[in-house]
């Protein structure tokens, strides 16, 4: 059977980043379409009726919702070549934990950072810095998160590195002063061309989180 | 390699309900150690340094932590008998789809039957409602989430149901009129043992609600 592969996508998303590493981590060519999130496409209505958000894969004219099923759906379909789960039940729930963490911690935490102001833009700093040291923690002195090879939780994560300039310049921090093993990580994962390609420039991100914030009134 | 279980868990946690109710699937015998959550027992904290919740499913001394990792864990580990995620890669992300629309959407909302009150509790009601009939549209005219057999996304959802009585009374709302077809799923659930062994009485749930609701000045 041919493979038709669409991701409605959002260009500055992370959740989205996920599924584009993975499609070429599998060398799956697939069609981009890129979405305005202010004014969705009937395909992301119809595809993803229950949360309406981007990334939406669909693969054959199926569609599967939400970054870190696709990126599973992704490693088992194309089970050929880089496995992104490791094969050992207990390293692979090892590695669905992490992506939780990461799923549940990250994102609401960063947000705060380029969202708020005062007290609270004090206490989420501190809270997102912990959070990054408790990955930190995790990654120890391995290369990735789950060992030598590149997999799950590093898909996870990679893409909020992307949005690190913009939490650092409205939230006022610094993450490599807080978080160098971190970005030891990172820059191992930049080199991977898979990575390199799905990932946008992280200034622009910076402009675009900056227009974000004139239009919510916080510049 | 002989097998010890133990699972750190509270009777009336939906979430330990999971677990309980797929190692029970598996025919895997465990210890189960009541926990009391507001004296979390050294080996809770020391196996979920993360997030210091039961259950905490502990494997030959090693720790899996969330309920839902726990369930596809043990799935991969006793694979020999009675699957619970279905083999083909796009019914599997279906079934992750769904079990996280729970884990994301029913717990949250289910809460606020009982601990808000007013404008905020009608809300919240309508809100619950709307979701238990999105599982209900979800089910269709299937016997299980998954079709003819019981499976991951029931796992996740059953729990919920020795709930329901608490919900009804402190929420002021009848599960069983707006969503008959639910309630028709439940009771056949309820038919298998491993859930009928899994799950407590709902009436004790009920008191168990109305004493949290003493503590935290509800009543």
């Amino acid at each position: 059977m041919a493979n038709e592969v669409i991701l409605l996508d959002f260009w500055p998303s992370m959740f989205g980043m996920r599924t584009r590493i993975a499609l070429r981590e599998k060398g799956v060519e697939f069609e981009y379409r890129e979405e305005d999130l202010r004014n969705k496409s009937p395909l992301l209505l119809q595809t993803n009726p229950i949360h309406k958000k981007i990334p939406v894969l669909i693969h054959n004219g199926k569609p599967v919702c939400e970054s870190s099923i696709q990126v599973q759906y992704i490693d088992e379909v194309w089970s050929h070549k880089n496995p992104i789960l490791p094969s050992d039940p207990y390293q692979r729930a090892q590695a669905r934990f992490w992506s939780d963490f990461i799923d549940k911690k990250v994102y609401e935490a960063s947000r705060k950072t380029w969202t708020t102001k005062g007290e609270e833009l004090e206490a989420a700093k501190k809270e997102f810095i912990e959070i990054l040291k408790t990955l930190e923690t995790e990654l120890g002195d391995k290369t990735y998160f789950g060992g030598d090879g590149f997999g799950f939780v590093d898909i996870a994560m990679i893409g909020f590195y992307t949005w690190f300039p913009a939490f650092e310049k409205f939230g006022n921090l610094s993450i490599e002063e807080e978080c160098p093993k971190l970005m030891v990580w990172v820059k191992k994962c930049l080199e991977r061309e898979t990575v390199a390609k799905s990932l946008p420039d992280p200034h622009k991100v910076t402009e675009f989180v900056a227009e974000v914030r004139k239009r919510f009134g916080l510049e």
